[in-house]
């Protein structure tokens, strides 16, 4: 692309460098700033410049926090006990929407994925391992996603975690409700018959 | 959307501002920039305001330029007496990509469309019908898109230009090169056996 103006170039080169932007729409969202009072544009830089020289990662969950400790972490009424083990502050936001989870987070920052060069090392996992070490912690819920990376992980932590005698558990697999069977993948589909729950069971986190 | 982080929803509020960036795109946006090096903010957020603060618009043409006179109106070798009417950088960035063109541009800054309260006095058409009333401009072809704004605002500068004798054209409508007839739709196609240029003067652009 040829672009009359340097100015415009560069804006339209750093706006391509985020995920899933090209050049093309950078160019269309860069026009349309253009359009915009100037004041959003400073509000837009404001507020990403502030985020990435202020952002704070509790010191107990690492997930992102205004403060040391984040607001669940410091919760009293969470059951400090049962602990759930996320990707990142996506997961924590989704099992948090569904009301259903007292616990506290353990935010990995990742998935172990040698193609993405994403090691253990890179992870919070030995935070998490020393966590359950110190005692505090009796039950551990693998909230990763299914993927090869995801299973890899969950596999990793649970070896460094033999012989500490915490209880660790995946969340359950199966189909979604309101889903149709003969849409349903064949995995899925699957694991939900093995790991069928007793009727009366089934309502209980209704 | 409930965030663990007052910064990252300002962060995330103010990205979802650009049009097509919902509150989940923004959010991956602003978390992928977050695991990126720290330069990567910094040029991004200085390239928006430089931007913003610094943009120059073409005095002749009003396209987005570093300098007062853009380098297509400052060139010698355009031919100045033909002025191609387009709504925006983009259309310019299109015609020069096709290396056919040799005269100048003129810039609108968008089309008459009431729906988006758009009026001929929020575009650049008296600028242009000055430009043809001092008489160095001899044609200019509208290329405007074929949409009912595009057409309204044709239809527009066409009325403000008459009587002053200048040569007025519109870019040809047809059927792409490549295309299958059988794919294409009836206006367009109609259009094409009606506007059937001679076949020796078909190569004529090749």
């Amino acid at each position: 692309m040829d672009f009359s103006s340097k100015l415009l170039e560069n804006a339209v080169n750093e706006m391509s460098q985020l995920p899933g932007i090209g050049k093309r729409t950078a160019l269309r969202l860069v026009l349309h700033i253009l359009k915009q009072p100037e004041r959003q544009t400073e509000d837009l830089s404001n507020a990403l410049m502030k985020l990435r020289n202020s952002v704070q990662f509790c010191k107990k969950c690492h997930n992102i926090s205004d403060t040391e400790l984040c607001e669940i972490c410091s919760n009293p009424k969470r059951d400090a006990s049962l602990v759930c083990v996320v990707e990142d502050i996506r997961d924590v936001m989704a099992i948090e929407n569904t009301g259903q989870y007292r616990g506290l987070y353990h935010v990995l920052g990742g998935k172990i994925s040698p193609i993405e060069g994403m090691g253990p090392q890179d992870l919070t996992i030995s935070s998490l391992v020393h966590k359950v070490k110190q005692g505090e912690v009796k039950e551990l819920i693998l909230a990763l996603s299914s993927t090869m990376e995801g299973d890899t992980t969950n596999f990793y932590i649970f070896k460094q975690l033999e012989g500490t005698g915490v209880k660790t558990s995946t969340i359950a697999r199966g189909i979604a409700v309101g889903d149709e069977l003969e849409y349903a993948d064949e995995v899925t589909l699957g694991r939900s018959i093995l790991n069928r729950v007793p009727f009366e069971g089934s309502f209980n986190n209704n």
